[in-house]
């Protein structure tokens, strides 16, 4: 008989209290998730899939908003990197988002969606929300964490919170930190979103006025950082958008003003912009080492986690030196690891595309794992 | 008997017209500007000062508004590297601006302002503007000009537009041309202007309510590209501001959010939104090649002037390889130049800060043209 925990589009309400990192509770924890393949027997399959930012659980089945396909769809599937005939993965939505795990625009206690009134979450918060449904599916040790940018932070934080239940981690395109310019790019989203008269406070959910020029605004410059210089010049160049000489106006004459409009309206239609300042705030609290009296070594000390680091050399939003650093750490801490930076021209979005040496990285650490 | 053109705040108003790259023309043509120094008797010894983006005429005179010193006071004054004693400095501020050159905030014909009925200009326009302050001015040739960033665009432009009225030309932290991110960054600022509901379609002059949240934000995503992330770590890294502890909220947690907000604040005191909007345009249209046959060297071939190209090694938003990119063509087009990258932490804003060794090249530079 089918598990009903398991298969695409599931959501799970635990009564919690989930005890967050700012003080408050959270319950209760709702947690929308997906999973792919079969857990085995001995539940020693699982995979556990972290997403990034704007990311969800639909990793490889169609999105319910957008119709198109999963974001890792080239990734996690039977006979590929990811191969869901051998592992069962498991993506859940983090809290602080909004395609159903709690966050800004769920329901509190009133009956009214807690807007602003949601709790200050962390990456940590995530993951101990994560673990709670690893419980309420049986599972207790993952064969593997994955994630990339974001999900590279809860992957770290997996191995630093429960090390005895990761028996490897895949951090990609990621870092241990968020620097100073990180934290500048996220605050100009946020200020272009509460900027926009229709944010009103985070209280915008009941006449259907969102902030969307606002969030479109912040998506459009997060967007920027995903994309390398070389990437956007190959891509665009200073090439005209459906014209042959430049208007003398304000239109979108430039290929590259067109796209990036493009991205920011897309993105409204399938994004709150709540819940784009709740993660983006959980990302620039993230500094692993002070979370270990400022010694990211100390992070990993002792453990016997498999880790593999990958980064990206046109990354510029988590360059290669940020990965370094995770690597020096688990080199200090006596972690086994493994680290590349491959080559690709897509920037920091590398890693959600068609880049054939990562598929090999990532199929050839989880078949190391040795199921 | 003092010459009333010459001096500090000056306006002057030219019939025109003003013919325009767009095809429209200006007229009349209002230029603001300021100058230091006493002209010599056979007039040798001008030299045109180029602002960048956000600059003004007030290079070393107390701004009107801010009350705070000229913009290159450190580079310009008596025994300055742009040495007054020697030199007379003349510095206009460009059209499209908002500090009494015609611009957007100018009154049309009707006696309203022009608002969004201003035409778009090009680089090459603000500096034929320039040409007929000069003209005005009763100088031929230049001793030199000099500017950096957007400056820098009009020191290549006037030495292919007017080559035998530039003697030397000094290039600083600059590009011959917008690259696809420039581009994206600089729309990323005007959708933030357009997307605030005070700006009305440029209308807003009436009532004293500008838009100046969408300003801000603008300003803000592009302050993050004047600074280099090393300059940012070293400046800022993950410092709270004011506090001991995060507060799990939305305040400005970190000194670089802080930092961030007020330098959006301030900007919107002292600019005008649609001019941003104007001369964001002028440099997005910027490709000095496109203007020559698609080749740069085209604009410089036999050329007699003297060029100086700099760059600063952690400028990301015109990095070095754009400034090799104007020596390559300079060198094809058989023009004398010479060229330094310079190693400074403070990213594209180190050619207004204090970075030693290019006050030595400035001196040094004009020095040898040998006045």
């Amino acid at each position: 008989m089918a598990d009903a925990r398991f298969g695409l589009d599931r959501k799970l309400t635990l009564d919690g209290p989930l005890a967050l990192d700012g003080g408050g509770i959270l319950a209760p924890v709702d947690i929308a998730y997906e999973t792919y393949g079969t857990l085995n027997d001995d539940r020693s399959n699982a995979i556990l899939l972290c997403h990034a930012l704007t990311g969800d659980q639909h990793v490889a089945s169609t999105h319910p908003i957008t119709g198109k396909p999963g974001w890792w769809t080239r990734m996690v599937g039977p006979g590929k990197p990811i191969d869901t005939d051998r592992f069962c993965v498991i993506c859940p939505n983090v809290i602080g988002s909004c395609m159903g795990s709690s966050g800004p625009e769920s329901l509190a206690a009133d009956g009214k969606p807690f807007g602003m009134r949601f709790p200050v979450i962390t990456i940590r918060d995530m993951v101990r929300a994560q673990a709670m449904l690893l419980d309420h599916l049986g599972i207790g040790a993952l064969y593997a964490v994955v994630g990339g940018s974001m999900g590279g932070m809860q992957v770290l934080t997996w191995a630093a919170t429960y090390p005895t239940r990761v028996r490897a981690a895949l951090v990609i395109a990621s870092t241990a930190r968020h620097s100073a310019q990180n934290i500048a790019f996220h605050e100009v989203g946020r200020q272009a979103i509460m900027a926009d008269p229709n944010w009103r406070g985070g209280d915008y959910y009941h006449d259907g006025k969102a902030p969307d020029a606002g969030l479109a605004v912040a998506r459009m410059a997060a967007h920027i950082t995903y994309l390398s210089e070389l990437g956007l010049t190959e891509k665009f160049g200073r090439r005209l958008q459906d014209r042959s000489s430049k208007t003398f106006g304000f239109d979108a004459d430039f290929q590259v003003e067109s796209y990036l409009r493009y991205q920011g309206l897309s993105f409204t239609g399938r994004f709150d912009a709540n819940s784009y300042l709740y993660i983006t705030r959980a990302m620039d609290y993230f500094d692993l080492a002070e979370d270990h009296g400022g010694h990211l070594a100390n992070a990993f000390r002792g453990s016997t986690t498999r880790f593999c680091v990958v980064s990206f050399d046109t990354d510029w939003l988590y360059p290669t030196s940020e990965s370094r650093n995770i690597v020096h750490a688990l080199n200090a801490g006596g972690a086994p690891v493994s680290f590349m930076e491959l080559s690709a021209p897509f920037g920091h979005d590398s890693f959600l595309l068609d880049v054939p040496e990562l598929d090999r990285v990532v199929d050839g650490f989880l078949t190391a794992g040795g199921l």
